[in-house]
């Protein structure tokens, strides 16, 4: 397995996201109100390497039995509300380019007025996620924790068009930024992927990470690039949550392996080739959610399935 | 460098295709009537690696001066004829998807009747590369070499749909198809890389490499799977020639350090270890074509400049 060192620090991870349900057009089929969320995505994957607490909001139809599950397994849902109303739902389809969602609907009930309050403990996190949410709220979360080591970013194109300014302010406070492509190329108003790194880290993180769909992953930091392959998986069903389950096991590896920005100075190789195992560790995880609709595969993720296709992976890369 | 061990057997690489005249349009701007033509590309970048041989016909518009330049860079083109009439012209367009050339119009001129006739010399060939041709002069070229070790073709979507039949002669004769993603997926009925390329090896040949543009090639043998990124460029001007440079420097590295049919079985894991830094020479190599129309940048790379790239695409794949 790409194991991360063992570590003795406060390792749990802190996301905030969205909690949904989606109902999803791919070519291989449908699924109708399952299971979605990015946080909900992230925090699964992060759990198979690090504790993981995460904070979000639902409504009264959301299914306690899901809840349940995500806490037996070092997942801290405490930070979930539950309000009166209905869940966000997102309605989203993918055409035979499996790289790109097209939404044709949200409704965000109760998510429309979240606004992330944390609980004492979690203002303690030393890692934090902060996922595809309004930059104000993402900025609202880093106000509330009192000194985060490692803090990585989401975002989208809804955000990057609508509320540039901000996204701006979050994005000085960030070590990391995970994007896709598309979302590199809009924020850096260049179509091709190093520039577009470049002047993202421009912009505050020292990290940008490029999703590529099923091409892979790009990693800039200050000392390099590292190009990471996709796991090629027999067949695609859905990739929603990919990015998410990405982001998860990445930040998860992080985590469990002690690497915050201070090891950026004091150990820089060491952070390098951690950051570029967790890329890999996040293109794992990935491909096994794309081989079905909504989180059903990670759910059902044995840690022996993971460690073999990372083995896999590892030969797929090595000379 | 990725530098081929040194080989004291007969290592010379004989390429059988176009030599052409190229019109181009790309988002960077166009070029009328360039130097083109998949050998062309092909044997330049092939001599950074191993003596060039090269089968092909030109008409009296071709000039003598660029046949020159090639000899002086161990290109033999004793088997470029020259014939009454005009060079094939093939106009080709891009739009922003640079990884798929639209083909605008093909003026065959003497190309029309092109029909391979191998020197003595070039009936010894140890190294034989058939680019994309009518499979039945492919075959025709495989009739005339006596004991090749190593066979490499490519083909395109006109031929796969076109000639089915005689296509399928010609891959059960070679031992590496080199196709693009498209390609790989008309040919095998898969829209699905590894499946597509676990078909393709079952029509013929045991090695299979599918190139995808910006995002590398994949390498496909009996003994796993070899993802290669693409170099990233910071501007691609023209891909046009980039399939046919990867394929030269694949080639000729694989010439070069002697790799053939039978260490596959002699030495697998030498074999393999070769087959996959052949690919990442050819990732380097299409790299430098697409920076500029036509051969332009190949025709003006430094060894040195083929050198740091290739330590560059090393330390952005290791961990």
């Amino acid at each position: 397995m790409i194991t991360p060192p063992n570590a003795s620090h406060n390792r749990s991870v802190l996301a905030v996201g969205s909690v949904a349900f989606d109902t999803i057009q791919t070519p291989a089929g449908k699924a109708d109100s399952v299971l979605g969320g990015s946080v909900n995505y992230f925090s699964i994957a992060s759990s198979f390497y690090a504790p993981v607490e995460i904070v979000g909001v639902v409504g009264e139809d959301f299914p306690k039995s899901h809840l349940e599950w995500l806490s037996k397994r070092r997942i801290d849902v405490s930070g979930i509300q539950i309000v009166s109303g209905k869940t966000f739902h997102w309605v989203g389809a993918y055409d035979t380019n499996l790289n790109e969602a097209k939404t044709l609907s949200t409704a965000l009930n109760v998510f429309e007025h979240f606004n992330p309050k944390l609980a004492p403990s979690h203002t303690r996190a030393s890692y934090v996620f902060l996922a595809n949410i309004d930059p104000v709220l993402q900025q609202s979360v880093l106000d509330q924790v009192a000194a985060p080591k490692l803090v990585a970013c989401d975002s989208m194109n809804f955000w990057i068009t609508g509320k540039p300014e901000e996204f701006k302010k979050t994005l000085k406070r960030v070590d990391i930024l995970s994007v896709n492509e598309g979302e590199a190329y809009l924020l850096s108003g260049q179509k091709n992927i190093a520039k577009a790194a470049e002047i993202i880290r421009g912009m505050g993180p020292s990290v940008v990470v490029i999703k590529r769909g099923e091409y892979g992953a790009t990693l800039f930091t200050p000392n390099g690039t590292f190009l990471a392959p996709a796991y090629p998986v027999d067949t695609v069903i859905d990739p929603t949550g990919a990015g998410d389950s990405f982001a998860g096991a990445f930040m998860g590896f992080l985590a469990e392996a002690g690497v915050d920005r201070a090891m950026a100075q004091t150990d820089p190789a060491r952070w390098e080739t951690l950051l570029r195992r967790a890329v890999l560790a996040g293109c794992v995880m990935a491909s096994f959610t794309v081989e079905d609709f909504s989180m059903h595969r990670l759910m059902r993720l044995e840690t022996k399935e993971l460690v073999d296709r990372q083995h896999a992976l590892m030969k797929m890369i090595s000379l």
